[in-house]
């Protein structure tokens, strides 16, 4: 008789998934498993163990006796602790697990301290914020940070099958992007000066667009997929210092084939991660919020819809006429969305996905095309129910001459003109948008604080690890 | 007729390995290309552009005659800048190339000013480094940069294939890593006070490990790939002030597992750009190395070695007193070895990938596990030859009193309880490693400096984009 070295996942897929001849093989060896006691119950008679090694969401089920070998050692065994168990693999298809190891032999190999800050009972999220080290061993961190490594992996490979070319923009940069002044400085140890190490003031970049654009210059299809640093203050569980961004840029692409980019983009990383957790899709609509599933096979299922940004002022000032109450009720051309706004368009007019296009110039971002109204700009905003806006694009200003004067008004040149310089050399019609990975994230598990799918959040007054 | 929009890898692969009814299609018809004009030349009666669309690494040959409608505008048309064309397609087996389009129609849609200052001469590397929002448009850095981005997807591809589980580890934290001292502080905008926003003093990262420890002790196998700081003022082509890191980190795994996993990866990594991107590799062999392709194919068929630091020491010396020269003789147990006794290990003594492990303990890190012999820890430093180091890696502590005391001794403990814990609650053996990615990808391009390998390379005074 063997004995199979195996991890929680290749047990699911053999018995779930195998061909009668692997599961054979199983049933007649043994089995080697490493990984942690989630629970330990023990009647005198018969005790069982959830166990877990972190490679698959559903624990395994061991079952020992007081007759085991080592029944000393499984009957102690605490929450939390580190275990090697061979055993025999039993196939329970009347139960409510598929299978249960029967457990043969038993090695404690990590003990876990008697305050153990993870207990049976159900703890708040608030709680398990304090303990960020420990908290992706319960069940709603072991999805919330598989479906974040599986959504980033689906982002990867949507932008490189197409071809896309990765670029790692900087992190510290001489620029702070849009200009809007919330940027951290870097400096060296002791001496407080952000000039002192480049013999330039330096600060954390706030996005990577600046600089991806010359590389879609060169290479047409690009994105980057990094780290990005805001510091507000915000205390909303929107708002993070510190979260990633997702920012494709195309060359030879105009708002209409970026908005085609987006759409796919979505459908396609949602898709991915519903194909690929169904387990934790299935724990998230249950435990976090029962219409996610729906609401994602929804826009999967949806052709995005389009509107003008004046068209839905429209919308929005007949909806106040008619009756309906905002917390801002003053609609007027001109004024940024609130949430409240972008909610109504996208749940109540059209109820899906709806991009909102050509927004007026003044509270927009610089580098945007200009359209030939002279008053509104080629971007679009992505909203979607339940959330407001998800997705930011726009077509760029490939104007040298229009996109100088901008910068210029705005006290933006200096220190980029090597920007400038990409509509001087061969610039052309781009286009690009922006992904903030973690509210992505948030949209597709159905949490509700950005604090809850970040490893380590960062917010204001908050760093504890 | 149709006119089919294409881009130039669609081209390469359909004439190189499309099937015939495919070629026949796009013979049959028209195609239409947007790219960028590498060069043109025309002799009176015909002419010559050089075509680039960013999507493949070779150019397209448009060829126009003085009978082409569009003459005036193609014959005028100055390196770099912006075309759209439309055309036929003619297959030319005879020639150097496979394929060439015959011009029809031809639009300018962005002008390249006069002073463009990618020209066709060769530009040195230096030059290049000071435009560096324009060098991804030259030979070496279209090749550079797509390789980069495809070693980064085989990365990826290689733990997500494993079931490793990508965790973004933050970049602005409280503790400096390794204890090294040599980090960049982070402040908001004019206060310059590193404790102002979150209320303790924050820098950035030097590393991720410690905080995907605590994710290995929950998921088993994680990684987490993302830029990491140093404020060293070295001034040498390996050293940059930030780069990209790979830390993967797995639990119930010791230092021999630790180097199976290093040895998979290079190999797959390696392999896989070799396989995805032959005519950059062709390229570097033949322009900037051309032992390259050797070196890594050797690599990818050798077994990789192992040798204790005390084996390689003694080593060492013997070569010394057979007469070897090294700039430092004075080879002691307990030394940090330089790079030139590195490669002497890997070049001369093993002529391949030496594993060089068990380490004193006083030249490597405090989470190292200490070796029954009390005097070195289980760390594993891959050796290559050409360059040196190329992974570093060891297994963790997991002893608590011993890391605790370690901690205590070196100060590090105040800050770091969280870290402490994962050995009070259910650590196990575990282990991991770290490869510089920018590093990696000089070897595997053969780059000599890492200014050139970087899309915006950061240094020591050195910031200009």
């Amino acid at each position: 008789m063997e004995t199979f070295r195996i991890s929680d996942f290749e047990l699911y897929d053999v018995v779930l998934y195998g061909d009668e001849e692997e599961k054979n093989e199983l049933l007649a060896n043994q089995v080697f498993v490493q990984g942690w006691v989630r629970t330990n119950r023990d009647n005198g008679q018969i005790g069982f163990i959830e166990f877990n090694d972190g490679t698959y969401f559903k624990n395994v089920q061991l079952v020992y006796s007081k007759d085991s070998k080592d029944y000393g050692i499984l009957t102690s065994l605490r929450n939390g602790c580190a275990i090697e168990v061979e055993g025999k693999l039993k196939l329970t298809p009347e139960m409510k697990q598929p299978f249960e190891i029967e457990v043969l032999a038993a090695k404690l190999v990590g003990e876990c301290a008697e305050d153990y800050p993870l207990q049976k009972k159900r703890h708040s999220f608030e709680f398990l914020r304090d303990i960020a080290h420990i908290r992706p061993r319960a069940n709603t961190f072991q999805a919330v940070f598989r479906v974040r490594s599986v959504l980033s992996y689906a982002v990867h490979q949507f932008f490189q099958e197409r071809g896309f070319i990765y670029v790692h923009t900087p992190e510290i940069t001489t620029n702070d992007g849009e200009g809007a002044g919330n940027v951290f400085d870097v400096t060296t140890h002791d001496t407080k000066d952000p000039f002192e190490f480049y013999g330039r003031k330096v600060n954390l970049t706030v996005t990577g667009q600046l600089h991806v654009e010359p590389f879609a210059l060169s290479f047409r299809d690009v994105y980057t997929f990094g780290p990005v640093f805001r510091a507000e203050h915000s205390n909303t569980v929107r708002h993070a210092s510190e979260f990633w961004m997702i920012e494709p840029e195309m060359a030879f692409c105009d708002l209409n084939d970026n908005m085609e980019v987006i759409e796919d983009c979505i459908k396609f990383c949602i898709s991915y991660v519903m194909e690929a957790c169904p387990e934790e899709m299935k724990f998230f609509n249950t435990m976090i919020d029962n219409t996610l599933i729906d609401r994602l096979n929804h826009v999967v299922n949806s052709d995005f819809q389009k509107m003008t940004y004046t068209e839905g002022i429209e919308i929005l000032q007949n909806a106040v006429k008619s009756g309906v109450k905002f917390e801002n009720n003053d609609i007027k051309w001109g004024m940024d969305l609130q949430s409240e706004h972008e909610r109504y368009l996208t749940e109540k007019v059209v109820n899906g996905p709806l991009f909102l296009i050509d927004y007026p110039e003044e509270i927009k971002a610089f580098y945007m095309k200009l359209n030939p109204d002279k008053k509104t700009v080629a971007a679009c905003d992505l909203l979607v129910p339940a959330v407001g806006e998800l997705v930011g694009g726009s077509q760029r200003e490939e104007n040298y001459e229009l996109l100088k004067a901008k910068m210029d008004k705005l006290g933006l040149t200096e220190g980029l003109e090597w920007y400038l310089d990409t509509r001087k050399y061969g610039g052309c019609v781009h286009s690009g948008f922006g992904i903030g990975f973690d509210r992505l994230l948030m949209y597709v598990t159905g949490m509700q604080n950005i604090r809850d799918v970040q490893p380590y959040p960062r917010t204001s007054n908050n760093i504890k690890y």
